[in-house]
């Protein structure tokens, strides 16, 4: 029994992932991975992720060059959540959305509104030209 | 349409949700929400949860007395992942976990296993004896 095993994939053999930055404490996204995606991972030591809606693969900043370095590997209590603790890398701070910013979670429930409060760090265009 | 029909609840209904100490940033849990659960920790500013096991919403410390004071909503990019910031109130440090250690994130990938890595700070024999 490896550590892959104790994992509890789900019925698509995924489990979900929770990226935090190292340095600072934010979460900067969710996603998920599959057993070869979280052996990639370990052994790489920079994130890879399964990508639901492409059915592939996906080593993050394959495309935009923001790579995530992995610093530590956990896992709650459950055995079916992993928590990634890593340093965003390609830009100074670190950018892990697709549009641009810092975290993914940049909308705020305000007023019963959803408010963005997170500047685009980078244009989603000259990320996505490299 | 109000914020709770922008978010784009999966198949079953809900939506994946992370939930972080505001004080801290540890992250403490992941658990789900559907509707009803978001609109009640909107309204009362404690979490509450859908419980996939029990099929139940679940009043986080309904039980074990550990609420969660919830001080921000965040959704992410896709509109799909919600992150509290949260207190997690009934202990000093607070108690997220049903081990009843502080984080539900203890396990640490070390040498090829999952080892654990923060101490019990209260027996859950207690806790669940309230």
């Amino acid at each position: 029994m490896t550590w892959l095993d104790q994992i509890r994939w789900d019925a698509q053999g995924l489990v979900p992932v929770i990226a935090q930055e190292d340095s600072t404490g934010d979460v900067l996204m969710f996603a998920w991975m599959n057993r070869e995606a979280l052996a990639r991972t370990a052994e790489t030591g920079q994130a890879v992720y399964w990508s639901r809606s492409r059915h592939k693969l996906w080593h993050k900043g394959e495309e935009s060059g923001h790579f995530q370095q992995v610093h530590a590997i956990r896992l709650d209590c459950d055995n079916d959540v992993v928590l990634l603790r890593i340093t965003q890398l390609g830009h100074e701070p670190g950018i892990a959305c697709h549009t641009g910013r810092h975290s993914c979670f940049f909308q705020k429930l305000e007023n019963g509104q959803w408010t963005p409060t997170e500047t685009v760090l980078q244009d989603p265009d000259q990320i996505y030209k490299k």
